[in-house]
This record gives structure tokens, sequence and C-alpha cells, in this order.
């Protein structure tokens, strides 16, 4: 018998979580991705924020896998995937498959309004943050050097448009930013007076937390100088323009700095399955699967991670966090060890370990389920979840001492604006 | 009796080092950069092997003098300097000042075949730096995807143009990555077969040395499997080729990728300074200065660092090194603080502490004028000497331990192929 060819597209946390947890069984492994890193994403708004280096958050593939013997590691773009002939047709090539996981994840999504995007950059990608970062500090130099006071309290303003845990950890960082980083660092402007305007369009920031934790989190962002704005809409982004719906209120914003963390929608590869395999998607071209993760009479077919709508569980599709992703790699790895014939798969049961969000030094908020908490506590857990599993990747024990220097001296090393 | 007005432009060593020099003195200094950080060129070539993270080598403006009472941060750009009105005139703004100080340093230079630029990057500036780092690594994943022997050939066929410090330290660290860091990382090539040349149009490495040292130096490169050819000019470069001339012999190469070390030009602010006040410029633009730094008949305005051609010395023009930057950084500053006529001053001294050159994990050489050695030794003293100046800019303990993991489990964390 040949031994089974199996291909992983994606190497975020689900593609690659499925293949470290392969390393060892007895068949050929391709993981496939356009960049030659595994990104830690949890921590992307630090990047965005002057506090981290890119390097610090991405892992090279072929430095976590590319050394198991059954693992290739290939850098390369999907284009097509044909679930017939069972290939991945790749911008420059072929690979055939026995077995298929695709763990392509998700992009922001700017619901139809994607000429938004040019004002309101979202944050996926170290480019995202690098974008991000260049724009955050070039607003605070041209706040500096600006002598007219409307435009200058322009440069001051930063609004974020969603109040997820991208966006409420992306307004904590910001406060700190202005409030204490910078604090003493220019000399026209005064950085504590900076706006920074947290909007979400429900009733509480963290919509995915119990109610409790909502307000603590909304509190400490408030405390770190953020102005939370609940029912809030964003009706129109123009270039340093923001138009907000509040009711019957319309209001028009003069911003510097405007950044996206509202929505997300599937990779292009959701399409190309439900076109291939007649697999439906939902709103946000996520892939609707069966309890085994894989889709209706392709049971080589895998798809897991932010990609999968899986919502046999609760009735509610799974959360898009890195925890799903990596229980359903793990869960690809024991069916394929296993080698149950489809029908007899069990069923994948997503275990939650709790939520953390990080607020800014010190602060945060936990739910685990059985425990809620918040404040230190709840950060100095946040702090070691993280470190320990980028230290699992990669040995990345520099990112403590960044913090830790960051802890002690207040400072954030990375401020660089470079080009975009 | 107003105040004097004192602007420095750049940031690198010579400006930065006459800053903080200035930080205590009765007058306003403003420090205008293109760029809000100032970089440690010294290690860009490790950001550009993946060994280091941008902002681990590069240290925020701001909060290296940005708290300095009389100092104000200004990024901009210089369009234009008027000598008669005092001014320094920026792209959106005016500078007026009683003193001056240049420092904006060079560019490498292509000698007038400006086209090579595209296909042979230099490594001045940390986008260079990412540029490099991005064609280095894609070269190695182009090769483990290219089917036919004579392409995979290409692109593991590095050339390094001028083996002075940078082309030397470059071609160390390609060497261990090819040899050690990526040994194991793929499975079509063998990392070790990949063919690294240093070329140099005249006799030895690392011309500026004692040729004891320079022999020293070829000899660890070799053993990091680099090939040095000495007496050979590049006479003529394109998209994945380069003609070779040693000689009478003339060869042509198929390359992956070929960098640039070969030569610097002056930042064009010299020919602006010379066509303001008929100051002399050298070959390279740099601008021949008075004893005390500064331009004839304008004892106001000083040229400092790299930007200037300061041969009342030795009769040769002083290298363009760090040491030398900073030790005129600091001459400035001891001007204004003792107020000498300018006539009074006295000249510029430089002293001389010694030149290190790295060439790989635990390999260096090492002038100290009255020492000369080599080997692990000097590689200590080049990492002690590098993060003792990083540590005492802005704390940047992390680069210590980002080595000694380097050091401890042979990975370079930051070889991630990011967007141009």
């Amino acid at each position: 018998m040949n031994t089974k060819q199996v291909v992983i597209i994606g190497g975020g946390f689900g593609g690659l979580y499925a293949a470290k947890a392969m390393g060892r069984l007895p068949l050929h492994l391709t993981l496939v991705d356009k960049r030659n890193f595994h990104l830690f994403q949890p921590l992307l708004y630090q990047v965005a924020t002057g506090g981290l280096s890119p390097g610090d958050i991405a892992s090279p593939l072929r430095g976590v896998v590319g050394r198991q013997k059954n693992t290739w590691v290939v850098q390369g773009e999907v284009v097509d995937i044909d679930p017939q002939s069972r290939q991945v047709i790749l911008m420059d090539g072929v690979l055939p498959y026995d077995v298929l996981v695709v763990a392509t994840g998700v992009r922001h999504s700017y619901f139809g309004r994607d000429e938004w995007e040019r004002s309101a950059p979202g944050l996926k990608t170290i480019e995202d943050a690098l974008e991000i970062r260049r724009r955050v500090f070039t607003a605070f130099e041209r706040a500096e050097r600006e002598p007219d006071p409307v435009r200058r309290q322009m440069w001051q303003t930063f609004v974020l448009v969603g109040a997820g845990p991208t966006g409420v950890e992306l307004a904590g960082a910001l406060g700190e930013l202005a409030n204490r980083t910078l604090r003493h660092d220019f000399k026209q402007i005064d950085p504590t007076q900076t706006r920074i305007l947290l909007l979400e369009g429900g009733e509480r920031v963290l919509p995915g937390y119990p109610a409790a934790l909502s307000h603590k989190a909304a509190a400490a962002v408030t405390r770190l100088g953020v102005t939370v704005r609940t029912h809030t809409l964003v009706t129109q982004i123009g270039e340093h323009t923001v138009t907000l719906q509040q009711g019957d209120k319309v209001e028009h914003l003069e911003v510097g700095t405007i950044l996206w963390a509202a929505g997300v929608q599937a990779s292009p590869l959701g399409r190309v399955l439900a076109e291939k395999t007649g697999v439906e998607l939902d709103r946000s071209g996520r892939v609707k699967v069966n309890p085994d993760l894989t889709l209706p009479d392709y049971p080589e077919i895998f798809v897991i991670g932010d990609l999968a709508h899986f919502a046999h569980q609760t009735g509610q599709p799974l959360p898009g966090v890195a925890q799903v992703a990596m229980q359903m790699g793990y869960y690809v790895a024991q069916r394929l060890k296993k080698g149950e014939a489809a029908g007899l798969r069990p069923p994948f049961r997503y275990k939650d370990k709790g939520n953390l969000a990080v607020i800014g030094r010190n602060a945060a908020v936990a739910d685990l389920g059985w425990l809620r908490f918040s404040g230190y506590l709840a950060w100095l857990i946040w702090v070691f979840i993280h470190i320990a599993y980028l230290i699992e990747f990669d040995n990345k024990v520099k990112v403590l001492f960044e913090w830790f220097q960051d802890y002690l001296f207040r400072k954030r090393g990375a401020r660089l604006i470079t080009d975009e």
C-alpha cells in the first residue's frame, strides 16, 4: 500500500497544530502557506502599537515543523482545489492528496464597503500591523508639527471601529501609549489630551464575554483615557472623516487615524470549496462542516479553524479563536492516526478553556467558565499563557524580557515609523 | 541676550551624540531627522540575515533625547539650507538657526550605474535590510520548489560585491545560515551546497585593516563556506546575472541573489552646502571641513560624521565609522559649551579605539592599534561592545538574549519573508 499523501493548506493555529500532531504518523505530509512563517495573531496588536517587533510573534514554519521527517514545508499560493482528481493547484505547481486539510482562516470584512479599507485599515497580517504602527506614530508626529489647533486636534483623535477583543486591546494599548509611554516625549502637544473613541454597534464591549466582564473591560479602558460608545454605528468613512449614528443622532468627526476591528470574512478558498463540492457557506463565507469537520460527500476533505462553521455542539458556530483551531487540528491528526472509516469517526467536541482579553499594563479580563475575574491576576495569567505558547513554538524567551522591560521602564522600543 | 538656536540635521551616531552631549547646555536645540528613530547600523546585516528584528537595533529618537528639556525632536525632511538667512528649509516648514550641525551621512553608491540597484540592493536602511532578508529567504524557498537543476543552482548562488566590513559580515552570516541554521530545514535541496561568492576589486578583504587580520578574516569566511575572490571587478549586473573580470578573464554567472556592499556616496545635503557656501566636496560628495569641522567662512556650520571629509590629522580622510561620528558630535558640543571664538577653537582630533569586524558565531577580527587578534575572544569583545552601545541608548537587553538564544539553539527567529 502506498503511504498516504496529506496536504494541509495554511500554517495558522489550526494547520500548524494539525501538522505538529501528525509529525510521527506514517504518512507524507505537505504544509503549504503563502508565507514562510506562523503568525501569533493574539499579539498582533502589540506590533501595531510598537510594543513588539514582527519577529517576536512570528515563527518560521520550517523552524517549527520543517525538521519532521514526514513533513515538507512549501511556500506557495493555492489558487484552486480539484476534489475530483484530488489535487491542490498552486500558482506554480500541483500537489496531489489523499487527505486534504483546509485551514486558511479569515480576513477582516468591511461588510461590502471595501473602499473603507484605505482609510480604516484592519489588523490581520504583519503588514497590516506595520501599516497601523506607521499611522499611529505618524499621527503624533504630525500633531507635534501642526500649528492649526483644529487640525492638531484631528491628528490627536483616534477612532476604533468594533469593540471585540482586537478593538478593546488596541484601544487599551493606544490609551497607554498616549497617557504613559509618550507622555513626556513631545514639546508642542500634550499626548494625554489624545482622544480615543472605541465604537461598538451592540450594547456592550466584548460581546462574546459575560456582561460583568464587559463592564469591567469598559471601565478599564476608560481609566486609560478611552471613550467607549456603544449602540453606535459607523455609516460613512472617508479620508480622516467618520460619520456616526447613535439612535437618531448623526455626528461627523474629523479623525487622524481610523482603525477597523469590526468584522471578518472567510478566506476565498471557502468559495472554491463551495463551487467544487456544493458545500454550504454561512453569511461570512465560512464552510459549514460535518460533525467530523469534513465536507458532505467528501470524507477526505477537512476544514478547520476560523474557516470552519461548526454548529453541531451548541447550535451556534464556534468562535474564531486560536483554541478552537488548535483543538480541531489535533482532532484531525487523531482521525488519521486511528484510521477510522468515515462513518465511524466520533464527532468533534470543543472543550472551552476560557477567554482572556488584555486591556493594558496590569489589566485584563478572564472568563474560565467556572471562574470569572479581572485586573492584575487576569493580566498575569494572560502574560503567562501567551508566553507559554510562544515558547512552545520557538523558544521566544525574548518576548518575556521585552515585556518585563516595558513593565519596568514603560517603554515601547519598536515604535518605528517605517515605509509602506 | 537671546538663547542660541542650534539645529542638528540627522539622528545617526554623529547627530545623536552631539544632541546628547548638548542636553544640559543653555541653548534651544532642534534635532531633525526624516525618520523617527536612530538606527544602529553596525548590526543592520543581522536584520538582513534574520538574526535580529528591526526594533532590536532601532531606538526612537524621542525616547533617547526627546525628554531633554532643551531639545525638540522634529520628524521632517530637509530640502534646502540657506546659510545667508541662517535657515533650514523643511518640506513643510522653516527652522532658523544660530548654529547648524549637518550629520546626514552617506548612502551606497553604484559608481554611476544606478540601474544596478534593482538587481543588487545595498544595505543602509531598515527597508534595505528587510528587502535583502526577503530576497535571501525567498531564494532558498525558490530553490526548494525548482525542478530544473540549473535554475536551482542559480537560486542557491549568492554574490556579494565588495569585501569591506559590511560585505564580510554579510558573507559570514550567509555562510552560517546555509551551513548551520537552515541545514536541516529543507527536503529537496541541501542548503550546505549553497555557493556564496565574496568579490573584492582590491587585493584583500577588509582593505582598511592590517594585512594579517585581512587574511584571518578571509580564512574565517572560507571556513563558513564562502568563496573569496580578490582582484575581481564587476563589469555588469543584470537581473540574476553578474559579469566578472579577473585580470583578462571574463566570467558570466547566473545568480539568485546579488547584494551590493561596494561603495558610498554622500547625502545630497553635501551638494546643497557646496552650492550655497562654495565648500569643496570630494569624489564621493563628502564635505571637506576645516580642522574645527566647520565650513570655510561659515564658523557656525559644522559638518560631522560620514558626510565630513576630514583629512587634517593623517592626510587621509577619516573612515566612515560610528566611532568617528560620535567623537565629532561630542567635539561640537564641547565647542558650544566653551563658546570659543571661531579662530580659537582647538582642532578636532580623532582617537582611534580600534576596529572590529565579525565573521560569524565565535569569530571576529579586532585591531586595537596596540593589539591585533582574531577568533573567539575578538567575537566576545565585539558582542560586549555592541550590547554596551545598545544598552546606553535604549536598555536593549533583549538583543543580548536574542544572541544568547541563537548561540544555544542556532536559530534565527526573524527570518520572515514580508512584503516589499
